[in-house]
């Protein structure tokens, strides 16, 4: 019997499932393809294998899984042991993928608040031709502050610095050093930061360490001029404290592309909370076609490595949950 | 009598006011502040020099004018030596005061552009939460096409740099070698290059030889999924052509900071031209704090080499009109 890849991507092209059969094959490998979990439940049995972006069911039917590759950067649904037949099964992410797209995604939303893009978009829709009273700022002399440097906190980084921020820090669970950064500082230090921060963006992975990290005491010590910019998970941020500080005018305005819930209900006090730009969760989703080629890659050199015994990049560590 | 410096700028700060007081007493020059054009008209005969952004009627007035150092980029109202009683009066702009905020213009328009982001504004605003068909594009991998090679396109490729075009090409009338960008053009070789252009960037002065530069032959050329970004003059771009080619989708979006007329009036075609984001005229206004800053310092430090002999940067050519 041959040893079989179950591949589930909603983002596959002749040229991906190509590339994808041709590592596969070099290896001994089939590939499987299911257009959905609901077609993959209960027939990926013979998959050593799986890679996309099934369901918890479509994981937990894998009798003989040893790796399972998700095509997604957060991967929070699928730390549990319980969901796996093999206790020992492999998780790896595709965080690499993202860090392009929602780099270009943070600079944007970041350009948007500090130069009043919602405000100018309002003017024009109504007709009007006009300029804001009490200015606009700027990325050039900013202080930010980025809370997670891997990938998305890295890839942005590299940007930010072509538009000579005042202070580039980055604060991380261990404060390793990063050389794209100023400085990289350990998370217990968060709380002198904020007080010196002009842009707080966070791209943090869900795990209970990072549930609720943005809360009501920490919004308080953001200056009222502050801007917040949330890619990571919605779970990171007290949504209630962060509307009351921005209806409040204590904190200048906020960019939030993931919330608790998605989707969002349209009466969500949220939705019409002061200088808040939302987006539907799409700062680094599949729709940008790089993105979909660096994850195919990702998982190709990650299945040599597989085959040859060699350490996964983009391992989980599923009691970190990242 | 003391030689007098005119100074007329709505973005006057008693900082400003200390620094220019201070630069033109050191060499021996009174400053006079007048509030409006309006207020200074008759009023400026003995200013040797004017600063800031008067009306051609005080430019006329002043009949002892040797040199004016206009604090906006382009200078296109005050090129014609009938304005002046002498002829050999001085003409500075500064320009270089505007790049920073330009480039930050551009980049979130260009993002904006890319990311399909004015129709994640209508999806929010309509109290929707949903992925866009048809994905979105990244500055990673795109052809930038920078027309206009001075500061403000050098200091938008210093930038555009960081996201990782697969081209990016300046246009200028010389074609003198920049190192910020792959390689400068001159521009008799723009329609070799429009069809290899996935972002055309337009930052041009506005003279007879680039009013209406961008017409409905040169739209043509470039590819249905090309965007087209202006912050030059609104007169540089044919505004029916574009409106055509926005509505059959021969071209994919367009980022007007300038156009003719402004203020634009409410029915104008332009407003309901589809992927056209509008801005008023603020991509490089002075609402930001930092472009006074740097206009002050451009004046103090041309004061400086005035009063020594030294040839002025910023110095316009009235003929060439830059």
């Amino acid at each position: 019997m041959a040893k079989k890849i179950g591949v589930i991507i909603d983002f596959l092209t002749d040229e991906y499932a190509k590339k994808i059969n041709a590592a596969a094959a070099s290896h001994g490998y089939e590939t499987v393809y299911f257009d959905s979990s609901r077609a993959a439940v209960g027939n990926v049995d013979e998959c050593e294998i799986i890679y996309g972006h099934p369901s918890q069911k479509v994981i937990a039917s894998a009798k003989n899984l040893k790796w399972f590759a998700c095509c997604w950067a957060g991967v929070d649904h699928f730390c549990k042991d319980e969901i796996y037949c093999n206790p020992e099964c492999l998780l790896t992410n595709a965080s690499g993928a993202y860090g392009t797209t929602i780099a270009e995604h943070i600079t944007m939303t970041a350009l948007m608040l500090l130069r009043r893009q919602m405000e100018y978009t309002e003017i024009i829709r109504a007709g009007g031709w006009s300029v804001l009273d009490g200015g606009i700022r700027s990325l050039h002399g900013a202080r930010i502050t980025m809370l997670g440097t891997g990938d998305i906190g890295t890839e942005f980084a590299r940007r930010a610095r072509a538009f000579h921020p005042k202070a580039l820090i980055g604060v991380s669970r261990s404060g390793r050093a990063n050389p794209d950064f100023d400085v990289v500082r350990p998370v217990d230090q968060l709380d002198t930061l904020l007080p010196e921060t002009d842009l707080l963006v966070m791209a943090l992975p869900s795990t209970p360490d990072t549930v609720g990290i943005l809360s009501r005491e920490r919004l308080a010590l953001l200056p009222d001029t502050a801007y917040v910019i949330n890619v990571g998970r919605g779970t990171a941020v007290d949504q209630e404290a962060l509307c009351d500080a921005l209806n409040a005018g204590h904190l200048a305005g906020a960019s939030l592309d993931v919330v608790v819930p998605e989707p969002l209900p349209a009466d969500h006090p949220l939705r019409s909370a002061k200088n808040l730009l939302l987006t539907p969760h799409v700062a680094g989703n599949m729709t940008l076609g790089y993105t979909c080629e660096l994850n195919v890659q990702i998982f190709c050199d990650n299945l040599d490595r597989y085959v040859s015994g060699q350490k996964l990049t983009h391992l989980v560590d599923r009691k970190k949950g990242y």
